[in-house]
C-alpha cells in the first residue's frame, strides 16, 4: 500500500501551489514526462514505480540484485528503467529527476542512509523526496516524520514529504488488506483453540508475544530489558479450555 | 493538462486525512481497486480516464457519441467500460463509485449539468467528485469555484474538488504546452510581418483581438456593448513597417 | 487446457438459444461487458480467467493465497480484479455476475463446495455456472456431471455446464499436451532400458503402476482391498532384457 | 455485436463433439495455437479479430483496403497478420487454418463470394467456416442459412456454422446497442415532434417509412412494386398535433 | 519499409567493429538502454520509432505538429516521449543520444537540413546518424549518398549511415508491398482495357506518363525541356483495342 | 547481451546485399512478418525472442520444458508462439522459417547438435543462421566461428553468422553489466581484505584462480595436467596484510 501511496502524494506535491516545481508527472504529447527515480526495489518499490508508469512518468528503479533488477523488467513489462543502485549511478541521474522516492527497507532493522544532505545540491529546485522508509529512521539523511495536516517541509530547496504511517491514510484498503492476511489464523484459533492452533504451526507460534503473564517476543524482550520465556514453554503454562 | 491533474488530485483527495473516503484508487491484491466515473469523453476525459487506469482503478467513461466510445476503446487499449451517458447508466452507476471527474467541455458555452444534488444521495459518504469544468460554470449542481489553498468543501457528505484554473498548479508543463501550440504563430509573425503572417492564414486572422484601436473579436465586442470592427478591415489601417 | 475450454464454453452458454442470459461476454462500446468470476487462482484459474480477459469480459480471480494473488495480477498483466475467496466476499459479488466458472482443485482430493444451492438465489436469472472441478466431484453443490451432447440443464433458473473430461473435447490440443510431457519418459525408457531408467529416477520409479504380476501403486491398492508392493521390489523379479 | 459471436461460436464449434477438429484455439504452452483467418477487415471483421486475439489463436485479417489494414495493426495493437486479400494470398494460406470468419460485408449489397466450393478442398478436415455475411447472402459458395437449434452442417468435409441473425442471440447486449444508438432520435421526437424532428436532420428524414399512408422508403417501393413519395411531401400531408 | 530499416542498420552500426559507440540498444536490466532521437513523426519516422521501442531503447520523436504527437502517443502506446521540434529542443538532446534517425520528408521537395555541421560536435563521440530522407538529398548537412557495399562514413568522430533505396535491401518485402499497391490498378486495366480504366480515374489518369508518343506527365516534361501533351488527350488518339 | 545481439544481427544479416533473403523481419502491413524460430529458451533464447517480437518478427521459440515455456509465455506476454524441443517438431517448421537463432547453451559443456547439415536442405534458400552456442563449439553441424570483419558464410545456400565472443561488439553495454555482477566482491573485497572476504563466503572462495603459486581452480588443473590444490589451503599460505 505504502508505495503507491508514496507515488500519488508525490506527484501531487509536485504541483506549485503545494511547493513543488510545478510539473505534471505525466507530460503531455511535445512536452516531456517527469522523471521518478524509486531507489529500493522490494514490493513497495514496485508498486511506487507502477503507479508512476501508469501516471506516464519516466520512472527509473534502482537495486543492488540483479536477480531483482532482472524480475522487475518483467513485473514491470519492461515499462521503466532499472539500474544498479551504486552511489555513482545514483549521482549522475539525480540532477535529472522531478521526484525521489526512498523505498529501502531492510527487514527488522533501521533504513541505510542512500541519499545524503551534500546530495541535495545536485538536484533542480523544488523537485520532491518522499521516504517510505520514515518508519524505519528513513533513508534521507534529511528526513524527519511530518503529519497528514502538516505533511511537507523544505531543505536546500527541496520538499521533503516524510509521513509516517502512509497506509493509515486509505484505512478502507488497508483493513481490508490486513484481514486479508490475518484471517487464516484467526480461523484457524477458532476452529481448533490456542493450543492445537500454534502448536501446530511453527510460523504462528513465533507470532505470539504474551502469554501466562511472560513476555513472549525476544526482541520486545531485548529492548525494553524485560525477561524472555520461549513462547511454547509460556503457552503450556495456560490451561486448554 | 487538466484530466491528468483532475485525477491525480481526486486520487489524494480520496485519502482519509484530506476528506475522503480513506481507500487507494489502485486496490492491492486481494482488495478491490476504487472505481472511478469519468463523464465527458473528450480530450480531457480521456487524459483524466488514463490516469485513472494508470493508477490502477476500474474506470468507466460516459460519453453521448457511440463513434467516440469505440475510439476511446482504442485509445485506452480496452482497459475500461465505455458506457452511454444517459441519467439512467449514471444513476445505476453513482452508488459504486469512490471518484467522479466531470469533464463535460462545450466548446464556449456553459457546462451542462450532469449530477444533480438529489443525486448526491446517490453516491458513498466521502466519496469525491473532481469538476474539470468548473472554468465553465461547472458540470454539477454543487459545484462552486475553490482555490489551492483551500481546494476542497463538502456538500450532503461528498467531498468538492473544483479548483479553478487546474493547469496553473503545473506551470512548467502548460507553460511548454502552451509554446509549443503558439510558436509556429510567432515564428511567421517573425519572418513575414504582421500583415502578410495574418492575411495568408484565415485562423490566425480570426485570432486579432485589436487593431488601430479597434476591437475586432466579436464575442468581446457582444459581451461589452463596444463596436467590433472586421479584423481585415482593422488591419488595412496598420502601416506596413 | 479445462480451463480454457470452459470460458469458452461458459461465454457460448450465455447466448439467449442455449439458455443462457442472452449477453455478449465481450460488450460493445457504451454496452457494459459481462462479468465473470473465477474460484480458484491456480494454473485451471488463470486459464480461465485469461480468456475471460481476451473476451472483454470484467473478469474476478478469487483465492485464498494472497502470494498467488500477487502472482495473477502479473502474469494477467493487471487486468482483472483478485479477490480474497472468503465467503463473504463470494456472497458479496456473486449477484453482479453473469458468469461463475469454479477451478477448485485439490491435488488428489475431492473438490470443496464453493456454493451452495441456497447461494444460487442470490444470482441473476439465467448466469451460468460452469464446473471445472466436475471430474473430483464438482465444487457447486448442485453440480452433476454431464456430456457433451447433453451439456447443461438448470437448478433454481441457474444454467449448470459440468461436463466431464472437457480436455476430451479437443483431442488435437490435448494429445499434443500430453505426448510434451510424457515424451522424455518414453524416450528415457527407449535408451536405457526400464531398469535403469526407473532405477535413476525416483519420480518415474513412483510412476510405475504394475510390474511382474504385482501391484505397485499404492492408493489403488487401498482403494480396491488388493496387496501393494514396492515397486522396487515388484522390479527386481523383472528379467532385465 | 456479430464479429465478437462469429469467434466464439467458431471456437465453439471446433471441439470434437459439435463436429470440429478437436482443437483447443488458444493451444497451451508447447502446443500451437489454432489459427483463423478472417476475410474482410471492417468493423465485425476486426471485433471478430479481437476476440480470436484474445482466445490466443495465431489471426489474419484479409482485406483489400491497405490503409484499412494499417489501421488495423494499430487497433490490434500489432498481435495479428495483415493481408492482401487477393485469391492468390488467400489461397496459399487457407490450408493451414482452423477456423475462417467470413465477414465480408459490402453496404446494402450482395456479399461477394470469397471462398468457393472448389478451394473447400484445400482445407483441412473439420475446419470451421462462419458466414457472418450469411444475412447478405452470405460470402462463401457453400453457405446457407441455418438455426440456433440446427447451427451447422458439412461440406466436403468443413464444418459450416451460418446462423441467421447472430445478434439475436444475445438479447440483452444487441438491445443496448439499438437503444443506444436511437435513444438521441427518440429524444429529438418527444422533445421536437415529428414535423421539426425530422425537418432539421436530413438522415432523420429518410429514414422515414410510411407516412400519411403514402410509401416513403424507395428501396422498399421499388422491391414491392408499389409507388413511391418523397418523405417531405408525404409529411407535409400530415397534421401538426 | 524504410523506417524500419533505418532502425535496424543504425543499431547494427552501434556496434564497435562496424564504427559505432560499442552500446547495445535494448540495454540489460541494471544498464541503461541506449537513446535513439527520431526526427520526423511521419509513417517513415514512426516506424523507425516502433522498432526502436521493441528493441528496448530510449525512444524520443520530434514533430512540428502537436496533433501528429497526439496520434503517435497511441500509435506508439506511450511507449516513447513525444517532443517539438524547435531546435532548442533538439540541441538540449542532442549530447544524449546514441542514435539519431533523420526521417524529414517532404512530399516531391528536398528534404529541409535539421543537424548542421556545427550540431554534431554537441553528439557523443561515435554515436550513429542513419539518413533516411538521403533520396531527397539527406536531411543533415553531412550527408551523402552511400551503397550497401561500403555504407557508412564518418564526419567529426559521428558515424553517417547514408545508404540510398533503403527498401531495395529486402526486395521479398518491397515487392510485395509495391505489387499490393499496385494491384488494383493492374485488375482495372485487364478487365476494362486502358481507355475505360483511366477514363473513369482521374487519379489513374494522371499516373500516365506517356501515350501515342507524347509526354503526359508535366513534372518530367519541364524538366526536360520537352513538350507536354494532357494524358487525356493523348489518349484519345490511341485506338481502343 | 548475446542473445539480443544475435537477432539485431541477424535481422540486419536478412537484406540482400549482405547475402540474406532480402526480407523485412517486421514486415508492413498487407506484407507478412518474417518467421524467427528461436532453440533454447533460457535467458539467451528469452533475450532473442524479445528482440525479434520487438521487430515485429513471429516468433515461435523452442524448449525441452514444458515448465520453462509457461514462463515464456508470461515473461514474453504470450506474443510468440512455444513450442516442443523434439527432432520432429523443428523439422516441421524449418521450411518456413527465415531466421533461426541456436541458443542451446549447456552450463560448463559442450552445445549438443540441433541442426544438422541434411536438415539445411529443409530450409529456404538464403535464409539465416545464426549460432550463438559458438563460443561452446556451436549447436548447427555446419557452424564454426567467424569474426566481426568476416562474421558470414554460406553452406547449402544458407548464410551462417557464427561470430565468436559476440558480447565484445558491444563493450560499454557489456562492460557495465559484468561491472554490476562484480562490483559486490571487489567492494568485499576492499573492506574485508582477502581472508575474511573469501573465507566468509563459500562461492567467492571458489572464485579463486590462483594464490601463493598454486592452481586452485580445478577444471584448469585437469585440463593443462597441472596440480590442483584446495583454495582454503593455497590461501592459508597467503600472509594477512
Amino acid at each position: 500500500v505504502a508505495g503507491k501511496i508514496a507515488t500519488q502524494a508525490g506527484a501531487f506535491m509536485l504541483e506549485k501551489p503545494l511547493g513543488g516545481r510545478g510539473l505534471l508527472l505525466g507530460g503531455v504529447p511535445g512536452v516531456a514526462a517527469g522523471k521518478v527515480m524509486v531507489i529500493g526495489g522490494g514490493v513497495v518499490g514496485q508498486n511506487a514505480a507502477e503507479i508512476a508508469i501508469g501516471m506516464g512518468a519516466e520512472t527509473y528503479v534502482y537495486d543492488r540484485s540483479i536477480d531483482r533488477l532482472r524480475e522487475l523488467e518483467v513485473l514491470l513489462n519492461g515499462r521503466c528503467s532499472t539500474c544498479y543502485a551504486s552511489t555513482l549511478e545514483i549521482e549522475s541521474r539525480l540532477g535529472e529527476m522531478d521526484l525521489v522516492i526512498g523505498a529501502v527497507l531492510v527487514h527488522g532493522a533501521k533504513a541505510p542512509r542512500v541519499i545524503t544532505r551534500d546530495q541535495l545540491s545536485l538536484m533542480k529546485r523544488h523537485a520532491v523526496l518522499v521516504d517510505v522508509s520514515i518508519d524505519q529512521g528513513g533513508c534521507f539523511e534529511t528526513s524527519h516524520a511530518t503529519t497528514h495536516s502538516d505533511p511537507t517541509y523544505e531543505v536546500d530547496g527541496i520538499t521533503h514529504y516524510c509521513v509516517a504511517n502512509m497506509p493509515g491514510a486509505v484505512p478502507i484498503t488497508s483493513t481490508w488488506a490486513l484481514t486479508n492476511a490475518t484471517m487464516p489464523y484467526l480461523l484457524k484459533l477458532c476452529d481448533q483453540g490456542v493450543h492445537r492452533a500454534l502448536g501446530s504451526d511453527p510460523g504462528f507460534m513465533r507470532g505470539l508475544n504474551v502469554a501466562a503473564g511472560r513476555l513472549t517476543y525476544e526482541p520486545v524482550a531485548q529492548d525494553q530489558g524485560l525477561q524472555y520465556t520461549a513462547p511454547e514453554d509460556a503457552l503450556a503454562a495456560v490451561p486448554v479450555l
